[in-house]
């Protein structure tokens, strides 16, 4: 990510939400979304501290957030909606927008909208 | 929050960074912060299911991440720049800016950008 070098952003942050199948297997997979977020994690260059993963029980979704050296990155499902919420908020060299593609095969989505917003320009 | 009832949003998500004074003792004060924040989300309507606490040692700053029934509230603390970045994401009737007030005075807050996200609106 490139910034102005006299006013350089703290970090990037990648919010995603994907629309799937209402129901769909991911959104109820924590164990396998467990493995994929840290997954991508690696895969852009960040580093995992640790994780806290919540399922709300049988037939509900899940939430997930990791902890990184470089931020952290979360996620909340409605498999009602066939919906999920994802954050990735990296600093330094790590770059968010190298996991949406794991993320968007992941949850098999059919659509989503995503954004990257600079934190800490001042 | 309001919304409109065919396509409501499912979660509110405000993004909030804080400048204040470098090296002023909120940016290193994880302790206190897990106080705060916990705190400041039941002002808010929010249920705390867990909280994760990450102080990168003496003279840095501290990662923040408290899961919520209704989402979840991140903070990351660059005390060598006087910064800190929040995020306060919540779903259903819990409503994110209502954190906004308690978090600028524990961070004496100099200046701050914020915005409030819809989540989920197709």
């Amino acid at each position: 990510m490139h910034d102005d070098e006299d006013n350089p952003a703290l970090g990037h942050h990648l919010i995603l939400d994907i629309w799937g199948k209402v129901n769909n297997t991911p959104f109820f997979n924590m164990d396998r979304a467990a493995i994929i977020f840290e997954s991508a994690a690696k895969e852009a260059g960040a580093t995992v501290i640790t994780a806290n993963w919540h399922h709300f029980g049988e037939g509900m979704g899940y939430t997930g957030v990791v902890v990184l050296a470089e931020s952290h990155i979360s996620v909340h499902t409605w498999p009602e909606k066939g919906f999920a919420a994802v954050d990735v908020f990296m600093c330094g060299n790590a770059d968010p927008t190298l996991t949406m593609k794991t993320l968007l095969d992941f949850f098999e989505a059919i659509s989503y909208k995503s954004a990257v917003l600079t934190r800490g320009l001042k």
